[in-house]
């Protein structure tokens, strides 16, 4: 079978948005194993909608529309295929309670119009809007399938993953599990580890093995066909841990986990807090740590120490240090972690030293840079890098690797 | 004259990308005065482009195609096109050059292939990349105008901006110059800026006025169009004027101005340089301002004082005042300015304290916020915020809200 997805909106043809349904709506049919052959963006306009659905029609057995279920007269789509397909709209009574129910909670009146939304394809499975007001639909006519989902992401998204989904798999009989898993990498260019990956890629098949590249990390969704789901999953744990055998020291979680929320996590679980000093971040990384809800049991806080003078007032760099050796050197890292670990009395401090650029500092290009970690009670340890990269990259490269070091200073320390 | 948008490339059926070229290329369009009725999205399949290609031909008159010009075999856009429209591929000779130049700077060979994508239909006008090896190109068919720019948006925006555009205008002797403005505001709702300018708003047509809101900011698109330009910019000139005198309290900037730009550079201009003691916000203002290039001119340093004991120890609050009036607090906020800026012995230091939630502290709801702003030999000043929204959403505006009251100060105290 083969997918046609068409979005309804003229905010779409002004550019105002990009057409984001159809990606996540790709995204989804290639999951389910459909194959998706055209995308199609349409204004709210009857006649050129018209002519959308009748050019699909020859070319595709399933389509999806996204938007033009609203309540104004600008949304024509369920009104537009009512027409095509000789069916009439009727009020679907749960969709009509509920959205009285909306106004009445909101305190605002409803006006008539908004029963519009109400009004389903006669014979169509209702999809439940549960995050809105307009219901979708599917049905099937003359052998092709029609869902009409809604047009904004937060409706639309959670409506196809719940009942989109499900009314698919039984109209084409999909009974194959599909089960997907991403694991993180950090510290490992992505050539370098398709390089040491490659036997296992080239002889993929079930599960496929895809990597993506982004922001420093590199990404292996893993993606398992099965009757079974537990068999699904034991397909995805067999290539995992061949995967894992190689570059396991690079992996560092699983599918929405960031180095962040994983380097707070293990920190919580040993019960250690942290501080920072950072020079060339900026504080970039106690700011993606306090970011996440539960920081305050880990972050204590810290110093962005920018200038020489706040590193030797605030911080306690000697002077004779900072001209001796410089900002950006093993020495200073060494310190600043220490001393801001002291400062603010936390079990580990980091600290972050080096040049984001774009102009070079103390004859060191852009790029270079020290991370120093201070555990209580031990001596401190200096990662010296050499990044590249725009001044954005460099500083965000240069946090995570901050989490890097700590994740596996915490894993050697189990 | 109306546009049809074709994107080719699997990638985009399989969701790994949202066709963010259609977007831009509609907005652009927009400005153009061309209308856009369709987008097409089609895969690396030359049977189903040409079946798009034909569909296109018989409803638009500008077919704007964006990929499949690489040097792989999957890139058949032109091959496509050309065979459509009868004329050979021919190569252009500039941009085969500037392909050979390019594996010499980088020390690679250039393998046979890479030549493809020097080829260009017979008698278009070429569309240099000045960003990438594919060149794009134009021409007019059989009353059909086609443009074809290549697939990653770093190569095909400076193109379609910088030839792209000036071919559309000659053309269709687009002899309208169409002038745009964006006028940024901070500290006012949507509905408060629509509400105060409402008559402004109902009595535009040349400029029009779009308001936009988004991360807690209002922006108004301000859009002229006349044959001369110095006549446009006056047309933009004059409702500008008349929406400041009403609103222009909030205006803090134009077009890709951010508050963090604006107040860099408003610092640097006044060589006063800046420190701060960041609680909720836990790094995020110096992290934006020390994003920017230059900052290490302005920004001296500071303290993320996520606990009380790194507000006690470190920035010196006495722990009596922590007890009696809490850290969330006016004379907490005013003393940790104070101490921040003479700590780094900065000009001007600021303090950021409040709850970002998802929890209540201190019985304080989160959305209570303090930002304390002292100036060496001056009184601090304290403003207390009230902000709704996520843990997300309170950070960033109060960060926002400490460049705004910054740009306020320094605006008074000019």
């Amino acid at each position: 079978m083969n997918a046609e997805i068409i979005a309804v909106g003229s905010e779409l043809l002004l550019g105002q948005i990009a057409n984001t349904n159809a990606q996540f709506l790709s995204q989804q049919l290639a999951m389910l194993g459909i194959n998706v052959y055209f995308h199609t963006v349409v204004g709210d306009n009857a006649g050129r909608l018209e002519q959308a659905v009748k050019t699909a029609q020859t070319r595709a057995n399933l389509i999806i529309f996204t938007g033009g279920l609203g309540p104004t007269k600008d949304d024509l789509t369920k009104e537009t295929i009512a027409r095509l397909l000789g069916r009439r709209l009727v009020i679907d009574e749960e969709a009509l309670r509920a959205i009285e129910v909306y106004f009445a909670r909101t305190n605002r009146p409803m006006t008539e119009n908004n029963k519009k939304q109400a009004l389903v394809l006669e014979g169509s499975t209702v999809l439940k809007n549960e995050h809105g007001m307009a219901p979708g639909m599917a049905l099937v006519a003359d052998g092709i399938t029609y869902m009409l989902l809604p047009g904004p992401p937060k409706e639309m998204r959670p409506m196809f993953k719940k009942y989109g989904n499900a009314f698919l798999r039984r109209t084409f009989s999909l009974s194959e599990r599909i089960e997907s898993r991403v694991l993180r990498f950090f510290g490992i260019g992505e050539s370098a580890l398709e390089t040491a990956i490659a036997d296992l890629i080239d002889a993929q098949s079930n599960p496929t093995i895809a990597p993506l590249a982004g922001d420093g990390e590199v990404t292996l969704r893993l993606t398992a066909k099965h009757q079974d789901e537990a068999e699904a999953k034991r397909l995805l744990d067999e290539v995992e841990s061949a995967i894992l055998a190689r570059v396991g020291r690079h992996c560092y979680g699983y599918n929405d986990e960031t180095l962040f929320t994983k380097t707070l996590e293990r920190l919580k679980e040993r019960g250690w807090t942290i501080a920072s000093a950072e020079s060339l971040t900026g504080g970039l990384f106690l700011e993606q740590l306090t970011a996440l809800p539960g920081a305050s049991q880990v972050v204590q806080g810290g110093v962005v120490c920018y200038t020489n003078g706040v590193k030797e007032q605030v911080l306690g760099i000697p002077r004779p240090l900072l001209e001796a050796e410089g900002a950006v050197s093993e020495p200073c890292a060494r310190l600043l972690a220490e001393n801001v670990r002291a400062m603010c009395d936390a079990d580990i401090g980091i600290s972050f030293t080096g040049v984001a650029g774009p102009d070079p500092l103390e004859g060191h290009p852009p790029g270079t840079v020290y991370i120093g970690i201070a555990v209580r009670g031990r001596d401190a340890t200096v990662h010296r890098l050499m990044l590249s990269g725009t001044r954005d990259a460099i500083r965000i490269r240069t946090a995570k690797y901050g989490c890097f070091f700590l994740l596996e200073m915490l894993a050697a320390d189990c």
